[in-house]
């Protein structure tokens, strides 16, 4: 079982790499780019024998390590192996 | 126009980052976490007229600033707004 997680800052939180990535583009010639966010992307291979449990385990894992709940949300896909 | 960059190692290199993230969570008692792979997100508004403009800029940064090309690989997906 696959988790995939997507973990970005809560709205209203200051991302100061966004904003060092904005001002390069533009330093290098790049106009017309009003806005970056960025994001990451945490992929698990689970031993979990079903999707909930695979959900359960992943959304515990971020509480507890991959993000910050006070400054992070995530979201949790769970792909289930062809 | 936004664009939505995804980058992430090229097969065989190795991301200590995800080695860490396996090791602390078996440590924090996560069994069944038979592999981990990180991927970065970066979400650019863009000013161009058109999505074939959007993604040849957006293919241009990634090459230029956004990823190393020597490690890493993009994918590239533009959404046209509402």
């Amino acid at each position: 079982m696959k988790a995939r997680i997507e973990i970005r800052f809560r709205p209203g939180v200051l991302d100061p790499e966004a904003v060092a990535i904005a001002k390069a583009l533009a330093h290098l010639g790049f106009e017309g780019v009003r806005g970056v966010t960025r994001a990451k992307v945490i992929e698990l291979e689970l031993a979990a024998g079903d999707a909930a449990t695979a959900r359960r385990e992943a959304e515990r894992m971020c509480e507890a390590l991959l993000a910050n709940p006070v400054i992070e949300s995530w979201q949790i896909e769970i792909l289930e192996q062809a």
